[in-house]
């Protein structure tokens, strides 16, 4: 559900109204009722009811909060954000859901009423511990546009932590759950990855900074002895254009900016952000709660129907790899 | 003429094709002639005379050197270099020429021939010395692709040394040339100037980082208390889509990559690097000397003629502010 107060459930009717034709990415919101009032919706029982209604309604799982004022964020729904979160988890946990997609939170709402994890990602993190399926090798956040994939080593740092807590375990951690994900969940055999330099020019043999020499190109070499197709730190200026983007599947960018600059500048609706390495699928918009237009009704949900379509197609690929 | 041995040869004459029967945009490429011994040329005693011939001859004010081998190159052809650099910036700060168009250099074959500078433009500010003239505030690194300009206030540092040199100076002087010289150089009468932060989610109010906070958000505040229209820091990822750039007449990023990124990623072969704050009009192509395709006859020269597109534009404008 996310933060009812955003533009969460504004967007989900509209992506419902995208996809209700398109079994195939028939979903439930688990959440309060009373945020969907204004449109046709059923009440489940359970998940496995939501594909015989799609068309006709908005399946609903419902849990207990109250009434949202759009655009006014109230901690007094962090109860019910949190636990619309941990029934998703469950669901796709047990298999009786394929993938969990989520609304955009704001952390500011949770920490209010006592949450302590750094952000969705983590809390996801934690919800997958003690699972030790597959993928389960710890989350990597990856963001999705129409022609770039981009992992990111590092992601919500200061930026002068994220340049000193770089480190060649770190990069190769973070790249074998790429390359992993790149086979299993996008239908890459063999995916090409291409590594950012963390300084101007990649450094430029030194003269520009050492973490390329230091970490960045002894974990390419790593990779490469493992059988992977990767690069050496590339200067990430030149790396994003349309005919640099032939060159590789994916992109794993050392930092946020970094990463997300090209992906937002190229897609900025459309973009996915789709968190490997847990044991369950998770997909959510790449953008936030956009308390200032709630209740408008201007809200785009092109990034939803996105991450809702590419739940779908990694649920595909994985169904076809599954150990 | 840029490394001899690299594609400034190559693209010179491809740029003189293109610009040929355009009178505005006549150039004197300053060079050995024996590297252009295969397009019709004639040497000038006075670049005055460039204008005359453009139409039929590449314009040559010749100067000493030897023959270069493209692809390797070589510390030999550093006095040269330097040489037309020189020459150059004289015509410029005598009025005689209307700016300085640079070819690519490669540091590193200067270094070996004993110069000093950490750059091309480095050179430039120590050769405006003394010279206080107009728009000589001191450099300023801008890129300008098709639809956006972008300001550096750091450039060539590791990424750890930008983050710890920001300070409200810097981001204060930056700014003010770039403000200066979109009146002046870009016929923008009242400038809207975006910041970026450091950070990501431009620091999230301090939980991602505090230079937005300490030095970022209280330069903004002094500039516009000048009267000027810049925003306080926005976050970098979301500020370059179309719709986005509606919002501004330039951006000023805080460091090298947050601002090369977008520029190459949405125009690869048309962006021109603009030195500004110096007493004369210097751009260049935002490529390198690319040593591993010169001399086969495929670089693409749209850099160079955008470059001398726009020191002509800059010109012209210029002409109409100057003091």
């Amino acid at each position: 559900m996310g933060d009812p107060a955003g533009i969460g459930p504004e967007i989900t009717i509209k992506a419902w109204e995208a996809l209700r034709e398109h079994p195939e990415f028939a979903f439930a919101v688990i959440a309060p009722p009373i945020h969907f009032a204004g449109v046709p919706h059923q009440q489940l029982d359970h998940i496995g009811q939501a594909a015989g209604i799609f068309k006709d309604a908005l399946p609903i799982l419902p849990i207990e909060g109250g009434k949202a004022v759009a655009g006014h964020p109230n901690a007094a729904h962090a109860p019910a954000i949190l636990a619309s979160i941990e029934k998703a988890v469950e669901l796709s946990l047990t298999g009786a859901s394929s993938a969990v997609v989520t609304n955009p939170i704001a952390k500011h709402v949770l920490y209010d009423a006592g949450f302590k994890f750094p952000g969705h990602t983590e809390f996801l993190g934690h919800l997958a511990q003690g699972h030790d399926a597959p993928y389960a090798e710890g989350p990597v956040m990856m963001l999705a546009a129409q022609n770039l994939r981009v992992g990111l080593v590092t992601v919500h740092l200061p930026l002068k932590t994220a340049a000193a807590e770089l480190s060649t375990d770190s990069i190769l951690r973070t790249a074998r759950v790429m390359l992993g994900a790149l086979q299993t969940d996008f239908g890459v055999k063999a995916p090409r990855l291409a590594l950012t330099g963390l300084n101007p020019h990649a450094g430029e043999d030194g003269a520009l900074g050492h973490e390329e020499i230091e970490f960045i190109n002894p974990a390419a070499e790593i990779l490469r002895a493992e059988g992977h197709d990767v690069t050496d730190a590339q200067p990430a200026d030149t790396l994003f254009h349309a005919k640099a983007r032939e060159g590789y599947d994916a992109v794993l960018a050392m930092y946020h900016d970094q990463g997300l600059i090209p992906v937002k500048t190229l897609d900025f609706h459309g973009g996915v952000n789709i968190t490997l390495g847990l044991p369950f699928i998770r997909t959510s918009p790449d953008h936030g709660t956009a308390f200032n237009i709630a209740g408008r009704g201007i809200a785009r949900p092109d990034s939803l129907i996105a991450a809702i379509r590419k739940a779908h197609d990694i649920a595909t690929n994985r169904h076809g790899h599954r150990p």
